[in-house]
This record gives structure tokens, sequence and C-alpha cells, in this order.
């Protein structure tokens, strides 16, 4: 592991757009357990409220609120929204986004017998989609290949997986590494930029297609680093 | 790890197309420490006899031949040339490859100031088009995260990486899975289906940004398999 030079982000509060899903959910969990203020967000105040109270996390900051406060109310916004209406929901959340890191998690994929599979972007990547919406937002790409299982697992206490970071602007990819670093368990590292995050948002497909086969719940470590 | 019920690979013969670029003559190096017969293929017979003298293994089973000898008297083939021309090289062989497996490892990428980017591919991946054009052969795409460097380093007695060896047949997939595992150190696991391979292709361009950040030879290992 190289030299950490990583920024302080222990007083951020984060706001996770789709917060109400698996993967927002439980990454709401794990933010929260690690001492941040935690906004979930949904179309509906009420399904916002419900998920934050169904994490049970007792003195755990965790609230929820409809995806225009949560977008307008928190330091840095978690984009976990499904892949149908990713562009729509973005489009219609421009100037509370404005001038915010979004980090984008969001894996553009299709599904039929044979399993999982990436579907085309007109823009690259649903980061880079996220970035030609968000013009005046600094849009990072990160968290695609957490296991929402293992997020909501009480039982597992560390996640074992890096979380590669992907952006154009450094201080938004330190900062968001930092955020990776503050799960137990989870390494954040830098992924290259942000012209390459279709493949890894893509190879969520392929750790699909592991699971299947080992009966697991798939991630990675990168080595050498 | 799962339980292996992998094939005996042992006896194998490997030819490498393409073999005397640092990849191909890495696998080649490594192939042949590991006990197998190793065939070296390039366009010039005696560039590829140089590049398997160039490895200078003492009692190891490595020759050079032009591609088409390689691909004829091989068991199993694997595809290591540059993307510049690798369609028109394996149509050149659709004969002596039929029936064969044939592992393709390359990666269309480009370059430019800001690093590596994937280039696109209209049949989706470098395996994908071998498998157009190679219609009688049994395609598997794998070994395209191998670090060149650390396979040709006499002082890395360990590869620290799992191989994903994507495919549709069954048979041959795990056939080189078998041959990964041969490498030391290296670990093949099933990576999806070829219709997956591109973003594991393009992955190699996050690699290089990665190695780039960190002064690395980066790969990566499975979590949770």
């Amino acid at each position: 592991m190289p030299e950490s030079t990583l920024p302080d982000v222990s007083g951020l509060s984060l706001g996770i757009l789709g917060g109400t899903g698996d993967q927002g959910k439980g990454l709401a969990r794990r933010f929260a357990m690690a001492g941040h203020r935690v906004l979930i967000g949904s179309r509906s105040a009420e399904r916002a409220e419900q998920a934050a109270a169904s994490l049970g996390l007792d003195g755990a900051d965790v609230s929820g609120a409809v995806n225009a406060t949560v977008a307008a109310e928190s330091n840095i916004v978690i984009v976990a929204v499904p892949w149908e209406g990713h562009k729509e929901l973005l489009e219609s959340l421009r100037e509370p986004l404005a001038g915010k890191i979004v980090v984008d998690c969001v894996n553009p994929l299709g599904f039929d017998k044979r399993g999982a599979y990436a579907l085309p972007v007109e823009e690259g990547s649903a980061a880079e989609q996220a970035a030609a919406v968000l013009t005046e937002s600094r849009v990072v790409a990160a968290f695609h290949h957490v296991s929402a299982v293992l997020l909501l697992d009480p039982e597992v206490a560390e996640v074992d997986l890096d979380v590669l970071v992907l952006g154009d602007d450094r201080e938004a990819t330190d900062t968001v590494q930092a955020l990776a670093n503050r799960i137990a368990g989870v390494r954040g590292l830098y992924g290259g930029r942000l012209r390459n995050a279709r493949q890894v948002e893509a190879f969520t497909a392929n750790l699909i297609s592991i699971n299947r086969r080992y009966k697991a719940h798939a991630g990675f470590r990168i080595t050498d680093v």
C-alpha cells in the first residue's frame, strides 16, 4: 500500500440517491457504522425513511428524504439508482448537485437466461453519462463491485474488497478513495480516468458469472499495490 | 478455492502465436519451466528461434517456427499477437487451428498522453473476433492481465495473479484453467462467457493506470473464491 496522503473525510455527510435498493442500503449501513451522517434518498420520502429505519443501527445518524433534498443537504452524493432512469434522475438534480463530488456506482447490465452482460451506453459508461449531465459537478466512479449481501450482513465485520476509484479530478478521486477506506476491510485505490470506467462497470457481469460458478460473493484485490 | 475437477494438461504442447513479443515470451518461459513443450511462433522463423534461445532455459523444450507451423504442431495455441493484424493473422490460420483450443489474450488498447484506453472492436472483443474468424476452433479468452515483466523476471518465483478464463465451451475453459494453474503462483478461474470478454480485455487499461500511479505491476486476486 502506498503512503497515504488522502484527505480526512470523517466529518463529511453522505447522501445516497436510490438508497432504498440493496446496494444503496448496504453502503448507507457501512458508512453510518463508520460514523458518517447518512441521508438515504428515494422518490418517496416515506420509503426512504423506512429504508433508514430498516437498517436498525442504534445511535447511527441515518435518515431518509426525497432525492432532491438528499442531493442538496449532503456533502458528497452517491448515485446508486437503477440504470433505468439514471440519466433522467441526474438531469432533475443538476442544480442541487452543482459543485459537489458525485460518486456514480451504477452498473448498466442486462440479464437473460445465460446470465448478466454489459449494456451499451451512448456516453461510454454510466459515469461518463453522469459527467455529461452534471457539468457543474465533480463526477467520480466507484463502489461498482461491492456485494450488497456482504454490506448488509451483520456477521461480516470486514469487507474483503478493493474499491477502484476513477475520475479526472485528483482531489475528488483522493476524497473518494478516503471514503472507501472508511468501510472496514475496504481499500480505495485509484483505478484510472473516467474514460476507463466502462470496463469497471461491465466487469460486474463477470463477477456475477463467478458468483454463479463458485457460489461466492466475489470481489477483487489488486496485487502488488 | 472450489474442489478441482480440472483435466490433467501436463502432457500438452503449447504454441504461442506472436511469441516474440514480451507477453508471448513471458508465457513461453513460464510454460516451459512447468515442463510443457513450447513452440514460439512469429512471421519470421529466425526471429522465433532467437526468441526461444533468448529465454536461456537449459533443458527446457522451447523452439521457434513460423506461425503456421506452430498452429499446426501444437495441442493448444495461444494468440499473443499485437491487436493490429490480429484478424488477418487468424484468417490465415483457420485450417491449422480447426478443432483446437485457441486461447486469445490480446488486449485492444490505444495509448495517448493521458495513458491507455480501450479501443472499440466491431465484434465486441478480440476474443469474439477470434471466435467469428475461427468458426471451427474452440476459442477461449485468458491471460489478459499477466505482467510480461513479472513472467520474464528470474527473481519472481511465483506470479501473484488470478487468470480469468472466459468462453462458452466448458471443457475448453476447464482445460485453460488447468493450463493457467501450471504457472507457479497463478490460479485459473472461470470468468464468464465470451460475450463478457470485452471488459476483461479493456481492464488492462485500468491496470496500466494503476501501475503508473502506484509504480506497480498490478494484477488481481478474486476474493471469496
